[in-house]
């Protein structure tokens, strides 16, 4: 396509290279943000470098944090004796909405993906092997909670397998029908872990 | 919904304010840009930045140029004795990549919309007038190419009775039904306009 100018190809050039933007969608929010306020463009842009540049990650847990230690790991109240195994932040923001889990975390960075060239050596498996053998971190259980893929099963497997060797209990989430999920659309697979995985009532 | 860091927040808060893009998004973009090159997001934010602030819009027809005049309006080889009035730019880059005009153009900048209250005054209707009545200016038709709403249409009428007193072939883009669109699938008015609008063969 020929742009009017060549700012407007820069700025559409690198707003596409987002996740899930193209290149007429960022035509859209660049021709936007030229109609919007030029004080608009730049308290984006500096939250951006800002963002990039000063976020700093929990020295424990490493999740995003503006300290040393993150909310989550600074929290008195919270129950250091349960680790949640997650793959990124986003997963932690998901686990805190349901209000149903008041341990620590630990936040891995990615799962083990031979395809990406990802193995375990890129995560952070090394300092989660180091908190649950720190004598004062009175660690009782990890829950791994990853997604119930190929790449996040393999994850699980490796880290049951470290684990294994400490006196920890090892849980993972369960896999089932999902709520308000209709029995006769559920994929087999996931029946079958769910008739498996089954809640014995007494 | 509690993020972890204040910069995210900031940051989610200003991605979100985009058209189209929600927390949610916003929140996907912001954790994409922390696991990418901090390269990549200051020459994201450079690039919005100069984009608002450095783009100027071209004296003759208010479309984006790089300088005084616009790419098109500054080519030699295109026929200035049409003039097509579109809404925005991306209307100029829509009709350019048909390649069937080679016309000049002009950006009105919106529609008239009482709803949103944008009226004539608000537009780049007075200029529109001044270049046709410009006898510098060999102007012998207006296409009127504006959307087929309510907004659109109010427009059309209104820059018809103001071209009247000219004596200016004034057109609009054909209504009718979409190449490769089903007749049995297109609605009465659609229809209606592709009967009344219809081409004589011979």
């Amino acid at each position: 396509m020929n742009y009017p100018s060549k700012l407007i190809e820069n700025a559409v050039n690198e707003i596409s290279r987002l996740p899930g933007i193209g290149k007429k969608s960022a035509l859209r929010l660049a021709l936007h943000l030229l109609k919007r306020d030029a004080g608009q463009t730049k308290s984006l842009a500096d939250s951006l470098v800002a963002l990039r540049e000063q976020t700093c990650y929990c020295v424990r847990c490493h999740n995003i944090a503006d300290s040393e230690l993150c909310g989550i790991c600074s929290n008195k109240r919270r129950d250091a004796s349960i680790i949640c195994v997650v793959t990124d932040t986003r997963d932690v923001l998901a686990i805190e909405n349901t209000a149903q889990f008041n341990g620590l975390y630990h936040v891995l960075g990615g799962v083990i993906s031979p395809m990406e060239g990802i193995g375990p050596g890129e995560l952070n498996i090394d300092s989660l092997l180091a908190r649950v053998a720190d004598a004062d971190e009175p660690v009782v259980e990890v829950i791994l909670a990853l997604s119930a893929t190929m790449e996040g099963d393999t994850t699980a497997f490796y880290l049951q397998k470290k684990l294994k060797e400490s006196n920890l209990k090892v849980s993972t989430i369960a896999r089932g029908i999902p709520v308000g999920g209709d029995l006769e659309f559920t994929d087999e697979v996931t029946l079958g872990r769910s008739i498996v995985g089954r809640l014995v009532y007494q």
